[in-house]
Order: C-alpha cells, then structure tokens, then sequence
C-alpha cells in the first residue's frame, strides 16, 4: 500500500484521500501568482505546527528572507521555527553582486549535497523546493530536463522525504507544466489554477495524479486568507454553486 | 486471420472483439495519469490469474520496487508472482547515485538483449514496456525515434510476445502520441483520456486502430477501482447516460 | 482525355466516375488506422478478382507475412494470388536484426529497379506503395521530400502503372499530407478520415482532386465490413440521414 | 490609369472590373486541387480563342504532355494552338531519369532567358507560370523567395507579359500564401477557394488585391464544368442563395 | 504639448483628434492590399493639394513608374507635382536587371543619407516609406529589426519630418506587425485591416497608439473610392449600422 | 509583513489593497499603447505631487526629450521636477547617430552603476524601468532574460526602490510577457490591456500577483484623461454596467 503523510493544509487532505504519498515527491504546477510558493511553505508550516515533523525549503530565486517576511502575512513566523531547528532554508538564490551569475556554477550534485546536509541537520521529514525551473537555470542543463529531474526525484526518495517540488505553466489549460514531461517524470501531480473568467479570477487545486493511490478527481475551489494560508473547499464547484456561498 | 488473446481486463475484450492481437504489439497513448501503467501491470496480472500466461514488465523510470507497492493497491501481489517464476521485472530505471547518467549509457541492443533474456527465463507470454518516452530519453536515439521503435517491435514479434508498449501525449484530443509517428509504427493503438470538462474528470479507453481485425469503435467510459484495477464500461457514454447509472 | 481504370472497390467508382486516372499516382492520405493499408490492398485484390489486373504491393513497415495475415480477415487469400503470379510483394519492411538499421541503407534508386523488375514479372497494371513516409525515413531524404515524390511517381508514369501511394496525416482536419507539399506533387488526391465526435467516431473517403477529369465533391461514408473489406457508400452523410438507415 | 485586359474567362471579367491589369503579374494562390492550374491554362485558351493574343505556359511539375490530356476535357486542344504557334510551352518539369535532380541545376537567369526566347517566339501576350513553390524547389533558392519572387515579377514587366503566377497554401482561411511575404510582392492577388463545410466543398473565387484599380470585393462562387472550364458567377453567395439556383 | 499636423485625409483627422503627431513617425500596419501604399501616398497628395506641405516618398518594391500610374485612378499627378519640386520619390526598387540583388547591397546609411538629400532638394514636411519588411529585405539586417527600426525613426525625426512608415501583417485580428516588435519601437501605430466576414470584406482604420496625446479609440470603416481615395468614416460601425447607410 | 507605499495613483491604491510593495520590482506587463509608460510616469509623479518621493526613470527607446513632450498632455512638467532634483532620468536610449548601435554597447553591470548613482543623486524612493524588453535588446543578452532579469530586481531591491518595471506582450489573453518567464521572477505583476471587442477597445488593469498582501483579483476597467492621466475604477466591470455609467 502507499502510506499517506496527511498535510493539514484545510481542506486538502480530504481531497488527497488522507494527505500527500510518504516519501514521495508531489510536482505543484501553476501559473504566475497561482499559489506554489504558498502551498509549498503550508506544507512545511503545518508539518511543523500540527504534526512536528520539521521541513526543509529550497529556494533558487526568492530569497530567505523576502519569504520569511512573504509567509508572515499568514501569521507563519519561520524565523522562530528556525530558531528552534524545525525550519531550514537552503537559499540557493543568487548572490546581490553585479557579476553576472554564470548558468550551471554549482552543478546539481553539489546542490543534492547541501540539501541532504540541511535535511540532516534538522532531520526533516518533509521538503519544498520552489521552482525546478529556477534551479535548472542555473544548475544542471534545462535541456536534459527529464534526466536532472529523475536524479533529483530519485535523490530525495532516497532520504525518504515527502516533497513538494514547484513547476511552471504558461496556461490554465493546456500543457500542465513548461517542458511537457514533468508531469510524466513526477509520481504526483497537484495543478493550481487562477482561471480568469469574465473579468474576474477564480482559483483551484486538482490532484491529476497519484501513483499507486486513490484521490478525488477534477478541481475543487481553493482561496487564499490572509493571515491563515491556503484554504482548500472540498465541494466541487457545481455543488459549491448549488449551496450559493459564493467562497470564491 | 488475426487470433486474438483474452485480456481478462474487465470490459476490455468485448471493446477488442476478444482481446488483443497474439504475438504483436499495441501501443496504449495517454496523458499524465491516465492509467497506462496499469493497464500494463493489470494485462500481466490477469494474464497469470486468469490464462496462466507468464509476464515481463519492463520499466523504464518507475523502479520495479514502486511498481509493487503502487499495484498492491488493487490487490496484485507482484512479488509473490515473481517468487513464482509467474512475472519477471526489467528494471532499467536510473540507479540512485549521484552521478549524472549520462544518455545512451546502455544502447538499445543490449536492453532487447536484456529483455529476452527475462522473457526466457520465465517462459512469458505477456510483455509490457513503460513508457518508451523515458526509454529513448536514456537508450537509442528520441531522434531516430520511427526506426527505433520499428526495432523494438520487430524484436518483440520475434519473439512471438503479444506486448503493451505505453507512450505519452500531451493533450486529450490532438496528437496521439509525442513525436507524431508513433502511432503508424504501431500494429494496434489503444488511446487512454482523462477528460477535464467543467472541472471534473472523465476516464475514456479507445481503440483507435488493430490491422487486419475488428474491433468497437470509438471512447468506452473507463473506471480505476481500488482494489480492483481497471473496470471499462462496454456502453458508450450516451448509452451510459440513458442508463442514467452514473459510473463515472 | 484522361481514362478512367474501374477500381471494383464498391462504391468507390461511381464517386469517382468510373474509377482511377489511368497510368498515374494517386495519394491516399490519412491519419493512423483510417483504412489506407485496406483501400491499397483492396485496389489489387479487386483488380485480380475482377479485372484480371495483377498488382504490386510495395511495403516498409507491415511485412508481407502480417500483410497477408491481416488481409485474410476480408477474404483475400493473397498467397494463392502470388503463386498464380497476380500479386508481387515488395518487401522493404526492415531485417528483424538487432543493429540498428541506417537510414538511407539503400538509396531510392535501387529500390525503384526493384519495384520495376517485380511489375515486369507479373506484368502488373496495378501498383500500391505503403507508405511515402516510412519509405522516406529509410530510402532517399525525407527532407527533400518534394524532389524524391515526383521522382517516384515520373517512375511509375513511366512505367504506365495505375498507382495508390499511402502518405500520413495527423488530423483530421487540417493538413492533408504531414509535410504541406505532398498533395501539390500528385495529381490525384484521396482523404481517408476516421472522425471522433461525441465519443464515436465516423470514417469517410473524399476525392480532393483529380487533375484533367471530374469527379463527385466532398466526404462520402465509408466502412471497414468483416470478410469484404471497404464499402464506399455514394449518398452524402445528409442524404444518408433523411434515409434514416444509419450505416455507419 | 491601369489598362484592363478582358481574360474572357466567363463571369470573371466583370468582378475583374474589366479584366487582369494589363502588363503586370497576378499571383492566384490556393490549396491543392482549387483549380489554380486550370485557371492559368483557360487564360491562355481564351486569350487565343477570343482574343488572338498568343500565350506561354510556363509548368515546373505537371509535364506538357500531361497538361494537354487535362485540359482537353474542357475542349482546349493546346496541341493544335502550339501547331498554330499561338501557344508555346516551356517545361521545366523534371526529366523522368533516374539520377536525383539536385536542386539548383538550372539558376533562375537561365530560366527566365528560356521564358522571354519562348515569348518572343509565339510573340505572345500572356504568360502563365505554375507553380512558384515547385520552381524555386528546384530553382533559385526559396530561401530567398521575396527577392527571387521580386526578380521573376520584374522581369515579365519588362516583357509587358499580362502574367498569372500560381502560388499554394495549406489552409483555406489563413495564410494567403505558403511564406507570407508572396502576397505583398504581388501586384495583384487572387485567391481559389475550395472551402469543405459540412463534409461539402464550395468553390469561390476571391479579388484580394489589384494595385491602383478597382475591382468587386469579397468572395464570388466558382464552378468547373466539364467540356467548358471554370464559370465564375458574379452574384455574390448570399444574393445566390436568394435566387435559391443553387450552382454550387 | 504634441503638436498634431491636419492629414486632410477625409475623416482621418476627427479620429486622430486634429492630425499626425508633427515630426513624428506613425507606422501604418496592415495586410496585403489593405490600403497602406494608397494612406502614405494620399498623406503626401494632400499634403501639397491642402497645406502646400512637399513631400518624399520613400519606396523598396513598387517603382516610381508603378506608383505615379497606380495613384493616377485617385487623380493625384504625381508627375506634376515632381516636375513643381513638390513631391520627390527615392525609388529604392530593385534594378530590372537579371542578375540577382544581394541582400545588403547598399547598408542603411547609405539609403538614409539619400532619403535626406531628397528631403531638403524639396524642403520637404512629409515623408513616406512603404515597406519597413521590403527595407529590411535589401538594406540593413531584418534579424536586428529593432535597432534597425529605431535607428530609421530617430534619424526622420532629427529631419523633424512627419513620416507614414508602413508594415507588413498577415492577419487581421493577430500580431500587429510581422515581427512582434515594430509596434513597441514606433511612436504611432495606425491599423489598416480588410476584414473577410460571410464571404465579404469590410475595410476598417484604426490609431491603435498616439504616444503623448488622445485620438478616438476602436475601428473605424474606411472606403476607398475610384477618382477620390481613401474616406474615413468618422461613426463606429455601431453606430454607422444605426444610419442604416451602409457605405462599405 | 509587506508594508505598502501608497502610489496616489487614482483608484490603484484600492485595488493594491494600499499601494505597491515597499522596496520591491512590480512587473508593468501589456501589448502597445496599454499604457505602461503613462502608468510608470505617474507614478513617480504622484511621487513627488503626493508624497515628496523623489524619483528616476530609467529609458531605453522614447527619449528623455520625447517623454517630456508627451507626459505634459497630463500636466505633468517633468522638466520642472529636474531643475528641483526631484526626478532624475537616465537616458540609455540610442544616439541619434548614424552609425549602427551594436548590441551589447554598454554592458548590464555599467548600466545598473548608473542608475545607482542616478537614484542617489536625487535620493530617489521610487524606479521606473522602460523597457525589459528594449533594455535586453541593446544591453546584457535577451537570451539569458531569466538571468539578466534577476540580476536588474536584486540589484534594486539591495538599493530599497519601490520600482516599476515595463515589459511587453503580444496578445490580450495569452503569455503574460514576452518570454514566458518573467512573470515568474519578478515579485508582483500588473497586467495592462486593451482589449478590442466589436471594434471597440476596452482598457482594464489587473494585479495578477503580489507575493507575500493581499490584493483585489480580476480586471478594473482604467481609462486616461488628457490632463489627469490614469484613473482606475474601483469597481468590477459588471457591477460598473449594473451602476450602468459607462466610464469606458
Ligand atoms: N497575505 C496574503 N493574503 C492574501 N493573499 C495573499 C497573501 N500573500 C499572498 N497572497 C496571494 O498569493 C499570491 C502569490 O502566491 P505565491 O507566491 O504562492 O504564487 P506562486 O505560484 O509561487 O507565484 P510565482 O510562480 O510567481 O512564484 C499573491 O499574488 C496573492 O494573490
Ligand atoms: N489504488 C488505487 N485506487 C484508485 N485509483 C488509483 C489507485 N492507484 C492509482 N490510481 C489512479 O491511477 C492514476 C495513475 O495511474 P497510472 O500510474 O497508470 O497513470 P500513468 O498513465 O501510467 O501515468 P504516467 O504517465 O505519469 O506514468 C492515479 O493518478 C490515480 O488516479
Ligand atoms: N477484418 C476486419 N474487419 C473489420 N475492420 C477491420 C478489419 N481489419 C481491419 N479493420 C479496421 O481497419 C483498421 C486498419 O486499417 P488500415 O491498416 O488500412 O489502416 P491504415 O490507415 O493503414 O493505418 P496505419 O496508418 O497505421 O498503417 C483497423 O483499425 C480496423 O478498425
Ligand atoms: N474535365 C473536368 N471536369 C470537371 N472538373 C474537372 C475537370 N478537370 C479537372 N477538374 C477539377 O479541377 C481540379 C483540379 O484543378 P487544377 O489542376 O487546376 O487544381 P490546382 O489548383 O492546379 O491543383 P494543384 O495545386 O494540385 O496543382 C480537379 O480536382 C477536379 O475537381
Ligand atoms: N482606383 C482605385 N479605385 C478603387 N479602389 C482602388 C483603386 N486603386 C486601388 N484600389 C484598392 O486598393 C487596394 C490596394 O491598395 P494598396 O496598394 O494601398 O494596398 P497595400 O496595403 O499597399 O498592399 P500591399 O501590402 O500589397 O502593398 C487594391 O487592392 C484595390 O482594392
Ligand atoms: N494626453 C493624452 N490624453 C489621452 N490619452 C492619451 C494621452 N497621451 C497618451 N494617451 C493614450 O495613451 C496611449 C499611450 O500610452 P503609453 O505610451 O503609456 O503606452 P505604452 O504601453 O507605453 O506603449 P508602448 O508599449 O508602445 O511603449 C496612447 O496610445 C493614447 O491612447
Ligand atoms: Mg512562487
Ligand atoms: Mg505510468
Ligand atoms: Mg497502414
Ligand atoms: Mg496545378
Ligand atoms: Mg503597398
Ligand atoms: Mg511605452
């Protein structure tokens, strides 16, 4: 059987069917805007606050510190949670200096390591890394995308660590993320969507696929509370529709 | 005439007229998560319950020890079958080191090699190869992509083995499969959706194409039961929905 | 004017009013599985049975055994019409060996020496070529596609043979050949289309041109019969309607 | 002003407003089989039969001889218009040798010099050159097709040749002709419709463009009658259907 | 504030809210035989006719020759205005020679320094340049359309002339230009678009951009009338459907 | 937490739920003439008018003279605010030379050290960058976009501007900006349109992102006032219908 690590992320774990395959690494793609990051740092938060499983996150382009303070508008205070050893960040984003950072100046094997080293240090049981094409601009090759993206799957299944790795999409509804075999390569998709309708947007969460592993199909409405995080709805849109409390 | 070979997946063989074409190959197309893989396992699987029919499967970047747990959900004891000489693994998924592997580190000779090997050994009948999108990323050349498969096949008729080969698409309703030449390679061709239509997902099977027998045309409703597997519905969709039994 | 060779496929002839250019190519096009191997093989089959026309079928991917098998199942018993000297298989379908076979092996040329020596020994009238893109991925240079088509049918004009050339298309409605440059060169055109709407799908034959003569406009029915093979149904899907009997 | 010259092509003059820009190329795009070629010959018949004005037909693929055959079945004996020396071809179609014609053999110069000995010859009025896409295929280089285009037009001028160019598309509603630039180097523009709607074809003829004169906009249904040609009917689709004589 | 210079082009200026920009360029967009040569020279005509204002007509394909005979069915003499030092053409048309012109015979400085001797022969106030595509064909780079773009409008503009440049498009509802750049360099983009609805064409202008001061938004309908030119009609189409006098 | 710096530009601060991030880029993404300049001037003029915030525009095409010229339409005498130090261009639009501008001149590193020492010379609070796009094309490499775009927003963000940065975009619904990826680095995103609906045009601004606040969703309709400028409306476009004041 596929144990479940349940995420504690409001409304999601219904949908996951008891929450994100242990040790498993599960792709979120979306496009600009549509909630990964959040998501991502969710995970590691409420693994921290309700399950205390500590968490690792990796970033390549927004910094450490412009997420601490990013993820304080949801009442998620990190800098402590480091303090007490149950966060770690791997900041992988470029130095502040002018020179222009060369593609592929830490090779991908090197970044594994620094990774691990975190996931050690902290003994995490759940990691993020925020986005696979941030890192692969500047670590590895892009272009043997499905090869670098089965070492780093591989890699993190290793340590039998539960993670969210964040890719990007162009559209709401078309090839589910950049290169169109991620989503082949990943065990686990979520898709988030900021679909805009007749002027106005409207924001979901699919699981696509989970390998080896029921969950509910199609999109469930999903919103954004400041000061609280991401709020999944388990009731499909029409349903939602018919109970007329416009959530979205 | 063409025999035919009981599938024993349930409502499959009605759609195929009596099951798949012996000793040839068909190719099941399908986006992320439509259930090629098992539909692969479930064919091996049926094949030792039902026809005592031995099976190979060879898989390309899911690893044989994921492929046991993730089909233990539908009650399929792998292991057991291997004990029993019933089912032979081919694994050739990346080892987890972390060294880059490099493409083309095996050519494509030594794994059919490979694979003959295992069939041999198990005196199979059944083989089934996932995906052969990962295949040509790490064997052979994707370049070379209609020669290449025109060997695998070739080698596989050979070997008088009636085989599933998965290939991956992008979209539900637009090219078959990635390179756009896979599916006149093929001798049959079965097409796996996962259609999203106003935010809920539905599961079709088609069998787009046997040479030189007859088959039902058209998309079947198609069901992934936990604990079962694959269920297809023998009732178009319109049917279906006079039966106003929604399976779906 | 130009004269017109009854095919004998039914149906067929009166769309075609009275059947094929004498002495010239015409270009089958369709997606995978829309019946271009069968129409081929059904030209020669029909030639022999009722016009005592021996033909060539020249073929590089479905070998000449699977040919043989998979047109048994509509009654054609082509190895007896081999050993009367009526049908001559050209084989250019690749060696069951395991290295890898280089494109371009044997150049153009050689292979049309061949075809032209296997209509000499059977005298043939009729000739089907299945199909230009698998011919060019292994002979000649896909990329100068256009060169290399005319080439072969200033060929077969030469040799006065009435000729079905099979090419590859992806959609149904789009494109008519894979490369856009295919249905310029030939100066006859017919598209075989196998259309998916609401989940079932329609087969239809249309004459798109006949250089110097006429012909009936637009998508005309068709279907695949078990042991008689096409049968070309001469009312247009409206007429056809207001008969309410529902062939497809 | 610019003198018109009446085509005498029934129907087409009066959208014309009297008939081809005298002295200047007119490109006529369309897909395969929308009667491009049978466009350019009735110029020439025309022009001969009811007009004394001598023409060249200029053909890069379809042989000479395969265009006396097609254009007999509208009546027009080309063979005894070229006894007459009133009709003159110049063939450009590749010999039917067996060596592969490399592209390029002949460069563009040597071509037009052909053409003008040809036209002084018949001193002909009209020129009619099929196709573009085939002769920069085989001479001069595509690549460069504005500038190649620019030098074919220019020097027809200079000829006071009243000339059709045919060029191809692939689509019906798009693109007016294969490299987007034609349409702009082209003093004038036709396109030929062969639009399927409902699984019927409708032929229209369209004026999109003559430089410095008037002419009927939008598109005007086309016929071909056998032993006559192509018909143009001046009444636009709309006011046709009205008269319900329903000639498509 | 900017300045706007009265085109006199009837109903041209009420939309542009008094008139071109003065010294600035405005790049006039549209598909083949949209009407962009017949704008830019009308720009000039009524320049001279209206505000005694000379003019330059810059030209790449169209010869002088062509041009002076094509504006002619609008009455515009162009020859007389040439032989009055009113309106001078810099003819950058290909030579009628045989042998080819290589791209980048003259470099654009060349073409820039002959276009601002013309200027100041005629003290001229309005330029034309009709194509930016065929310019860049023959002169300068088209790969480094940018720079080559910006470095033509700031040179017309240290000549403080008012420039009409016109650019290629091959939709009408798509890219604005040929390279999806050129509207972001120019200072104004007019749109010119011949639009096929139901088998009929429907002329439209519109100022998509006036940098630095207001002009009516939207589509407006543009007729082009034998012996007269170009008329905008200054009420929407809505609106001009409201009238009921249908002037298209 | 984010504090915001209110922008005083009308009805923005709204829907900014209080106004733009503090020392962070906002990405100002829209097709030609959406007004992305206007929106970038305004903001530092509302800047300096609402708040003693000293600014610097940063050009690469419009020159700093030229936008002088078109900013005073809205009242705005930037001249002015230079002689009192309180607005600062930095002009890296080319010279109006005729030599070419080779691309890459000036390189990124000696571009950003300009501007530093431009932003210090007024102690400027807020940025305007116009545009990514024009920037790439003539300094750094536009290939290397995710790179060089990084490197600018770090840089700025080390410096503490609330800036605004312009990027360009081809259709109205579709890739956010030119290269598919600079929506992803930058922090917030505002999308800009124009949308052509029945020949008429319709502006909207929408934030689509704003990492770490709150924000209003979907499009605001925004029209520009000759001699105010930019006023977004603060109600969404249907309840604006239902208050039925078309402000468009
Ligand atoms: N405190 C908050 N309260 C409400 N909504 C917020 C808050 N903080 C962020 N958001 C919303 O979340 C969005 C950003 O989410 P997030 O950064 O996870 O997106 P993302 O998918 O990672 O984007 P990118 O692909 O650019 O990294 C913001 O655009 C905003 O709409
Ligand atoms: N035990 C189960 N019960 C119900 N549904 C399951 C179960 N296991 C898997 N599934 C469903 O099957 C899907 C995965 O099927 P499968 O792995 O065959 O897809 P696939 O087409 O091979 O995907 P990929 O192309 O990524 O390899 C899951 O997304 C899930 O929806
Ligand atoms: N005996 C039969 N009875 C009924 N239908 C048949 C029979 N044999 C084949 N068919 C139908 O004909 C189809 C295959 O036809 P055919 O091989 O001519 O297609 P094709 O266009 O040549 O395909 P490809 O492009 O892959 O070569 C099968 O998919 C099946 O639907
Ligand atoms: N004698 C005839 N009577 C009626 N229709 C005819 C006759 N001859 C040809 N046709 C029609 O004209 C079409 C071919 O016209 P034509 O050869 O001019 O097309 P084309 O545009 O030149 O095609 P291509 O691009 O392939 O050269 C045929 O497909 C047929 O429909
Ligand atoms: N004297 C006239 N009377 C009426 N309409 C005319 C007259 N002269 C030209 N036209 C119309 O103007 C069109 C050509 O206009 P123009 O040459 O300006 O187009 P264009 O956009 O420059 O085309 P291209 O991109 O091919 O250069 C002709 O197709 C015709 O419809
Ligand atoms: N004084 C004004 N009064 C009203 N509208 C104006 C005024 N000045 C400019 N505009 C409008 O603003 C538009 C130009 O805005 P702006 O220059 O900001 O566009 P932009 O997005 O920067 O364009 P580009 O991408 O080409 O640089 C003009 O097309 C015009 O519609
Ligand atoms: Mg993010
Ligand atoms: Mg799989
Ligand atoms: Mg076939
Ligand atoms: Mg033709
Ligand atoms: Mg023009
Ligand atoms: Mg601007």
């Amino acid at each position: 059987m596929i144990i479940k690590v349940p995420s504690h992320i409001p409304g999601f774990d219904h949908i996951a069917d008891g929450g994100l395959p242990l040790g498993r690494t599960t792709m979120v793609s979306g496009t600009a805007g549509s909630a990964k990051t959040i998501l991502a740092a969710q995970f590691l938060a409420e693994g921290i606050r309700k399950a205390h499983e500590p968490g690792v996150f990796v970033t390549f382009e927004e910094t450490a510190e412009d997420l601490r303070r990013n993820m304080l508008g949801f009442g998620w205070d990190i800098a402590a949670w480091e303090e007490a050893g149950l966060w770690a960040f791997v900041d992988a984003s470029p130095e502040p200096t002018w020179e222009p950072v060369v593609a592929g100046d830490y090779d991908l094997g090197a970044l594994l390591a620094r990774i691990e080293h975190a996931t050690q240090r902290v003994r995490a049981q759940r990691l993020a890394m925020d986005s696979l094409g941030a890192a692969l601009t500047r670590f590895g090759e892009a272009s043997m995308l499905r090869r670098e993206m089965l070492r780093i799957i591989t890699a993190f299944k290793r340590l039998g660590l539960t993670t969210l790795l964040t890719t990007e999409r162009r559209n709401e509804y078309g090839r589910i993320a950049r290169c169109g075999v991620e989503e082949f390569v990943a065990d686990n998709v979520i898709i988030l969507r900021n679909v805009l309708e007749g002027e106005k947007r409207r924001r979901t969460l699919e699981i696509l696929k989970f390998r080896g592993t029921p969950h509910h199909k199609g999109e469930y409405p999903l919103t954004i509370i400041n000061g609280e995080g991401i709020v999944v709805i388990p009731l499909s849109a029409i349903e939602l529709k018919q109970r007329s409390s416009d959530v979205r």
